[in-house]
């Protein structure tokens, strides 16, 4: 029977940062940048600098509803000395002021008056008045290049007559599923086989973080075929598979990868999550997804997130919260340990399993704490930092 | 000139507090129920919820690359007492366990050996091996109604052979923008008119918090036409006017919701909103947004955002942190104050401006503070909660 199944064992662990570190560094594919109407820009990333092409307001505009008057007409005036003025004009919020007048006097400090109308206080020049270019002069950078657009800035630059906003393109990012006993997840599976669920997750995960996902069909444990696969999606900005990445004599992704490419880590000190690779293919980056559920999503966590935001120029912080744990977490010594934990106030509950295939779990979950290497588990009541799911 | 403009001050101001708990509680025209496919679920909330149609893993399944084996064949094995194995089954991760056998022997557990493998070790019963219904059983709740779907959840779905999935529908938010003096945002502005652009912002705002925006056209300051555009949108979840909220004698939206439906609070100690009004239409709540960009801004967040969550039944808590003031915060005393500031690192600064048509202060803007009624301002240095704007 030798020889029926491979190796089996990683010749040389690799730590989650330095691998992390070796992938940043060869996520640089950035997608070109692209022009996008107003409405569909939000929480795009501005790609140059935008400069007003004309002023805002772009007349004297009314900021009360009451009279445009000249400032100096009205010098001296109070409420025991009032003066008549007869070029008062009315105005409403929003309106225009014409050339010459200089202020707005709110209609609280007037009193109607024969032939015109009486001012009760001293206004200075501009008061209640927006003047051209008050908000944003012509040529001044009103929003910054590697900005996250947001609605006030969409409708700041509405205000200035914009209807297309030049932002960062979205990083694509190819899935490729791997497995003979997989089968699409709406066909009923027979023993032994299993609906392929992994790259729904993926790929709704990398388009939260800012990539637009591109899932192939499920590629069965053929060198040929994982070949074809990995070659069809080089023009992507990323490559992720997913399964086949252990040491079995049926786990082809990682060496072809080294065959075809460049393999910089295969075997990480990641539980769940050893079976991660790390390799380069055409100067595309590639990470190499265990195919168990819980250990794809710790990958997905510690690598593909950063790689994705990184390549879509982005920087979401994840969230977390500080928690004090309600259980021992324990921990594989020397592994750095993604852990799940429920959450309920400021207190975590880990969750206990016995495998990284147990989905439910992360069902169960609200976050995860992470076992540095050089812990033996996490104390019950110790303060830890929860990283939220999303 | 008298009766050119109306009534000019609000009659009483009321706590944006008090608004917003008579908002909510009008906030109850629940959307149906709609069923989605999973790839199109997430960020939804789940409607009911969901029992396992099926065991997980259907079968005995390996979790690890080995052999199937009898444990009770293996009981005293050891290093130094191999025992021979003639009827153990290769089996790789993730593949069915045939009937019988219970539990799976690692590769590095074994030697190969003549007629056979030899084991060294004893193996438990169910060692390597996942159970019909270890990660759900047939029947067992799932994932909770009110669940908001993750990726992984998606995936959990899909194991169990589910397509699709109930989730909670998305209210539906009328936005109706007011006032003769706005034109289209790509048509050119005549002198004394401006670009309408806070339907822009405003519906950016509800499709981000969980609503469907359906904005109507520009309606001009008639209060035929503005009726008309009311009771158009009655169908509607919540509906937002922007514009003519003013005590001014163009100001018709508050009074005519007063007359159609019922007018709750009309003038808030808010600044910059205080022309914000509250109301009802036909059980449809109604939040009447001030024309002024940044005072629609802080109503929206104040008041919107609660309104618009509780009807798309989420419950997304708004980011923020502790940072010292660099500066500080000037506000209008008795009035809830909502107050722009920039951020970095833990310094928040003030942003000043001189009014609340200056939209180029939200740009600079990376959050805002609150400074409630009773306080003076809030001192430079002081530790304040920022809420970071999305």
């Amino acid at each position: 029977m030798e020889g029926q199944i491979g190796a089996v064992m990683f010749r040389e662990l690799s730590g989650v940062g330095e691998a992390l570190q070796a992938l940043m560094e060869h996520c640089s594919n950035w997608p070109s940048d692209r022009k996008l109407p107003l409405e569909e820009a939000v929480g795009s990333i501005l790609a140059r600098d935008v400069l007003a092409p004309e002023d805002l307001p772009s007349f004297n505009r009314a900021a009360m509803d009451g009279y445009a008057v000249f400032s100096s007409s009205t010098r001296g005036a109070s409420p025991s000395q009032p003066l008549l003025l007869k070029d008062a004009l009315p105005v409403r919020t929003g309106s225009a002021v014409p050339d010459g007048y200089d202020a707005v006097a709110m209609l609280e400090d007037t009193v109607p008056a024969e032939g015109g109308i009486e001012i009760i206080c001293t206004l200075p020049p501009f008061r209640n008045l927006s003047r051209i270019g008050e908000d944003v002069g012509k040529g001044d950078v009103v929003l910054p290049a590697g900005r996250r657009l947001r609605p006030p800035d969409l409708a700041l630059l509405a205000a200035l007559g914009l209807e297309e906003v030049l932002v960062r393109g979205t990083p694509r990012v190819a899935i490729i599923p791997t497995g003979s006993e997989l089968v699409d997840r709406r066909a009923r599976p027979k023993a032994g086989q299993a609906r392929e669920i992994n790259s729904l997750m993926a790929s709704q995960y990398v388009e939260m973080w800012g990539g637009a996902a591109c899932t192939t069909r499920i590629v069965p444990d053929s060198p040929e075929q994982i070949s074809e696969a990995l070659r069809g999606s080089v023009g992507s900005s990323l490559i992720l598979t997913i399964g086949g990445t252990s040491v079995g004599e049926k786990d082809f992704v990682p060496p072809l990868l080294a065959r075809r490419g460049e393999l910089l880590f295969h075997g990480l000190r990641l539980t769940p999550g050893k079976p991660t690779a790390i390799g380069v293919l055409d100067k595309v980056p590639v990470v190499c997804l265990p195919g168990y559920p819980v250990a794809a999503l710790a990958a997905l966590y510690l690598l593909v997130r950063p790689a994705v935001q990184r390549l879509a120029q982005r920087d979401d912080p994840l969230r977390h919260k500080e928690a004090v744990l309600s259980g021992k977490v324990p921990s594989r010594p020397g592994y750095l340990t993604w852990a799940r934990v429920s959450c309920k106030g400021g207190r975590a509950q880990p969750i206990m399993t016995s495998g990284s295939g147990i989905l439910s779990s992360v069902a169960r979950a609200d976050g995860f704490v992470i076992v540095p290497e050089d812990r033996e588990g996490l104390d019950q009541g110790e303060t830890v930092r929860i990283w939220m799911l999303e």
